[in-house]
């Protein structure tokens, strides 16, 4: 910086203005410092001003699961927002294990990042809340249910009625027997459910389906898969809730040479190029996640620029796209 | 830290011995400290004692496509490595776009990462060469190849044995015409290409192929596909040399009705969801992404703990998988 001033033949003070972007900075003093700067090759350490101005405009991602497409295409939506706003961020995979999640969220503490986006591997996890109550920054849950007390702004999907929709499909094409497999008990599986349930509920239908909780892994999509079909009255549709839910589910039914839309329905949740390329196609409750990682990007941006703001929740809405992999009953 | 050493009733600089993992610290005084430690929930300032140290524990891995599930299994790797061995590691993501990734080396050297791993999205940005020749920690490329002027280390695959076992399999059925659909020139679209040309010459064929080459993604994919299958002599057999292309080859495969294996044969680069559930299933050259993660995430971990060590380069095989996808020409 001393250099920058001699090189300019200011003083230290004016290099140390234009560089915070003061607004008392003449442009012709800009001009000179600035041509300086880059003369030079001088870049501010930014770790030293920020521990001065306790700012980085850094933003830190708590992913889940990485291995889960939607992520890149929430992580992408957000970058984008964030990126356009003069934020870089940084990720980091707790591979669904939720006793990594803590630790991410202090080391992004540690790194010193403005704001968190989360999406933990859980939702009750002692452990996370101490570390997030040790973060002074705003934080946005995306489709995640944390206690109030902690502050967090959300975005979160309108599950619920997508799956509503979804059933009410399977119902009216004449299935009673619905078996559903979701993962450990957080808010997207719970939301999941209930939309089962309300939708056999809003046609006064007695309560003949059957769900099985487990992991969001393959494994627990097969397992599951392959204990419906072996019930003695097997279901007729199968719902699967979440991405490798649906690949252990797709080798069960493969290996059992069952013909999608007519010997088996099925649906899953969220659009990934295995639904769309299947054949036949797979129905899909379905939702955007690049306007999810924007509207989150969006509303850190929000808390970062006014730390007054009060927490918000956003929910944005899915929708039921029928394919033919959803018949009748045979 | 003087409540920790008013606690244990021990000096400062005990304190700080103990926590700095000083060799001349007795058993006594360093279970005192550390229960002093626990009992305050004391948390040292990793990111001072960093500015001191020069030491994050903390690696960043710049990859330039999240959005291809190959990466996430590559980052789990890497991730198991080094938290086995205490680091942490952030990730940043490219979206395939070259001027990002020198910002993100920046970033992550500004952040203080002790060391990084590269996946970029060019292997010729003279502004990436800049970021890192200013980055002084260790370096591990992942399948690229840059100056060897800049030392680093790099994680290969061997993806030209692999393709000329693949294009071996297709020729040996009695196919000739061969269209293979590449991304823009990084090394394992090189290595590729230089595969299928050697599978030709070792048989002493004639150069019926044809390569093109595009981005790496589904718009190019779908695009060569169809002007491929739109020639008048199109090819019998096409391969994809990556995901993103495999998902418009298969859009445009699939929207003509051709039947793979029969009246069209179809090799794809690294085993992914989609190539494993397709029916039929997709032929592949295969190659272990989470070895790959592991093996760099060791390299780097060596030339952390000894800055001397010269830089090294290993590569690891890829497999050619037959599958139904490939069959005689119709």
């Amino acid at each position: 910086m001393r250099e920058v001033a001699d090189r300019a033949g200011v003083a230290m003070s004016s290099v140390s203005r234009v560089l915070s972007k003061h607004p008392d900075v003449s442009p012709a003093m800009r001009d000179r410092v600035l041509a300086a700067v880059d003369e030079l090759g001088y870049e501010p350490d930014i770790l030293a001003q920020s521990l001065r101005r306790k700012e980085t405009r850094t933003i830190g991602f708590v992913v889940g699961d990485i291995s889960n497409p939607l992520f890149a295409q929430i992580a992408m939506g957000a970058e984008g927002a964030l990126r356009e706003n003069g934020y870089s961020m940084l990720l980091t995979n707790s591979e669904n294990d939720p006793r990594l999640d803590a630790g991410h969220v202090s080391l992004l503490r540690q790194r010193r990042v403005d704001g968190l986006l989360l999406s933990t591997a859980s939702e009750d996890s002692p452990e996370l809340f101490a570390a997030l109550e040790g973060f002074e920054g705003p934080v946005v849950l995306i489709d995640r249910d944390l206690p109030k007390k902690l502050g967090a702004s959300a975005v979160l999907s309108d599950h619920r009625s997508g799956m509503r929709d979804a059933i009410g499909h399977l119902l009216d094409l004449g299935h009673r027997r619905i078996g559903m497999i979701i993962g450990q008990p957080l808010r997207f599986s719970r939301e999941r459910r209930i939309g089962l349930e309300e939708a056999y509920a809003q046609r006064g239908l007695d309560d003949t389906f059957i769900v099985l909780e487990g992991r969001l892994s393959p494994e627990h999509g097969r397992s599951a898969t392959r204990e419906l079909l072996a019930a003695p009255e097997p279901p007729t549709a199968i719902v699967t809730g979440g991405n490798q839910i649906l690949l252990g589910a797709l080798e069960e039914i493969h290996d059992r040479n069952l013909a999608l839309g007519s010997e088996l329905s099925l649906i899953s949740c969220d659009t990934v190029s295995l639904t769309e390329l299947h054949q036949p196609p797979i129905a899909v409750v379905r939702r955007d996640p690049r306007e999810i990682g924007r509207r989150a990007g969006g509303l850190l941006l929000r808390h970062l620029t006014d730390s007054s703001a009060p927490p918000e929740e956003v929910t944005l809405p899915t929708e039921f796209v029928a394919r033919a992999s959803c018949g009748p009953p045979s």
